[in-house]
């Protein structure tokens, strides 16, 4: 096709569109520990204190002197003295002399005096106010020190970091209830076709309403960004210059589906390729369905566009936005891309050099396992999609798959 | 230990809990579709008109009478008379008699008299106003029928599906602009310990601050449920049963992590059980971290019971809190969780019979691969969490994994 100066692979192409987005900075704003599962630090966040803050049981037992129970064992118990129980929630009233030790409860605060925890099942009641203890206990045994999980000061969690339920717990549990994190990146989305109108507008004969504005919207809300729909512009140049122009004065990145028709695309890449340098970066990679991808970088700026076709939108968004909305969330990490395992049920051909994605839906085999059944489908068919659970990538070295073979499929979300 | 009668392994225990859920039917509520992405669908939806409206294209090339091209080819082409060209987004002015045929765009609507479409690169134009066929092209060929992706009134996507990008795409074609969705489900959340204090207290000596109200509030945010933060609770039988009591009211499950001292879970266990029938099902679950876990139905209202251990806490909820929302949320599949396929940096030893959950880190093995590096921790430390991306399954049956093995991550959310 002589619109196509050049087929990248779909890593290639990824690898190039990355190698040249500026060095970003986001904007970053404070929110409320309690609601900030799945933002981005956007600053070191440091330990205002150590944690614990005091030393502790993990068990149920006696904290002792561990050496008073060197060589103790069931035929030859050592018998300690015990002067109290530690009460949960408040600091023990009472430090161990030698000999000495009490009661405690998993979570209680070691008393002055004890340096480890012997477990209940080790010890036997021997008469009021006395213990056998069975076993020798090493110190430091069944407590956890002060400042053991954290220490004042250190860097608990660095900026760039997505913030997961484990980062929410640790946080609170410092007390800090204030966060700095990444603002949204917002991206702008640009539907352009002359057939094209609103989803609530009735189409005329010939149109069809938009969906790729929706689907791309969507995806960008999933991945932790804020989609900001710049409307539908007509298949003319001029329109798409003022329209890109415009898009990329207030968002951090442009998203446009152009028309599917060759004409339409390369007017894309050329409104594109006026934005700035370096420009057009990627055009044409060799993906199916995907072919007429571009990605773009102009005046520091990200653009990208994708093919009108909203399968094809869709399944080459899934490739190329979360790994740049990463980027302008300020995360310098490999996109990690989880998937289910699925054994295939049929055979499968593609062509050799060329990666492919297959809509399938995921179906129970009764075994704890998935079966990955292809949806087959004409271009441009939403419905094929929309009753898909994942896609399956046919890697670019392969003819096809086998029936049988497991494969991964990525979860549509 | 005494206190658990039976340990379950986790599949059977979810299967034992799932088994007494009684039917729920969730609250609905009305959606804007363009913001429905990840809710979930109460209702069937059915198309209000057929997909596409029109028969169109799909490809640039010339719409015929595909019998006109019967016997066409490179050496012995037919010529067609070009009558016009299809604009886009408008219906042709324009029907094709035999002989006839006219230039169409992707996505361009069908002339009347046209069943199929020959693409460009298989023509060429023999002189103004006549094009050559140069190759046979079938009835249907390069169209898409009207009605071909949804039939009129057919249902589009059944109750109970959470609705992705697609879908929303799906919608918007059709220009439905609402949609009937569960509203999220409320999980009242209860935290219990005398030991412990909120998280914007400052904690006195022997006390701790609440971990697992924002760390399970968090979990169940990310899952498309409402935390319903019922406070701290003393460990004490009547405020216990108070507390759990007012939670049933208004909410449609209850979780509670009791102290993590014998004594307390006990407590907790026995509370429970007189909160209605069936009662406590499970009380104690053959993995690890997380053995003390409880789970009970009592008066049609889930219950569960987790380890007042954080670490422990955040796993349990993972296994058992995903499929308790699905199915308050209506949806009726089995849980699909992806995860990430790792090599294993060392071996790790485990106890038969028992499953086991450790967190790794993932490291990038610099060749499109993933390392996972167990992180070995002590009981409590919330930090260990904190600092892993996900966390490795050891099944029961395993006495352990060994080194360079491929195991499966589940990321932490």
């Amino acid at each position: 096709m002589p619109e196509f100066l050049q087929l990248l692979p779909p890593g290639d192409a990824l690898q190039k569109f990355l190698d040249h987005l500026p060095a970003f900075t986001p904007t970053s704003e404070m929110a409320p520990v309690q609601a900030a599962v799945f933002r981005v630090t956007a600053a070191d966040i440091h330990a205002p204190e150590a944690l614990p803050a005091f030393s502790r049981s993990t068990v149920d037992g006696y904290a002792l002197h561990a050496a008073d129970s060197f060589g103790a064992s069931e035929s030859l118990p050592a018998y300690l003295k015990v002067i109290g129980e530690v009460p949960m929630g408040s600091s023990p009233a009472f430090s161990l002399q030698r000999g000495e030790c009490a009661h405690i409860h998993t979570g209680g605060m070691l008393p002055d005096g004890a340096d480890a925890v012997i477990m209940l099942e080790d010890t036997q009641v021997a008469r009021p106010g006395e213990v056998e203890i069975l076993k020798a206990c090493g110190m430091g045994e069944n407590i956890i020190q002060r400042g053991e999980d954290v220490q004042d000061k250190e860097i608990i969690i660095p900026a760039g970091v997505r913030l997961n339920a484990a980062h929410i717990g640790g946080l609170c549990a410092l007390g800090i209830q204030q966060v700095q994190v990444a603002a949204p990146p917002r991206i702008a989305v640009i539907s352009s076709g002359d057939e094209v109108v609103e989803p609530h507008q009735t189409p005329m004969p010939g149109q069809v309403r938009d969906i790729n504005s929706y689907t791309l919207g969507s995806l960008i809300h999933r991945l932790g960004g804020v989609a900001v729909h710049r409307g539908i512009v007509a298949d003319n140049r001029e329109q798409l210059t003022i329209a890109v122009k415009k898009a990329m004065q207030n968002n951090d990145a442009v998203v446009i589906t152009a028309g599917s028709s060759a004409s339409v695309r390369d007017l894309t890449a050329d409104v594109i390729q006026e934005m700035g340098a370096p420009g057009v970066l990627v055009h044409g990679v060799n993906v199916r369905p995907g072919k007429p991808t571009i990605l773009a970088v102009c005046d520091q700026k990200p653009i990208i566009g994708l093919p009108g076709n909203p399968v094809s939108a869709l399944v080459i968004a899934g490739l190329f936005i979360p790994p740049l909305i990463q980027r302008l969330l300020g995360m310098n990490v490999p996109t990690m891309r989880p998937y289910i395992q699925a054994r295939l049920s049929i055979n499968i051909s593609s062509q050799a050099g060329r990666e492919d994605w297959i809509p399938v839906r995921l179906l129970d085999d009764g075994q704890d396992g998935w079966i990955a059944e292809p949806i087959f489908y004409k271009s441009n068919l939403i419905f094929t999609l929309a009753k898909a659970d994942g896609l399956l990538r046919i890697p670019s070295a392969a003819n096809g798959l086998e029936a049988n073979q497991m494969v991964q499929v990525n979860l549509l979300q």
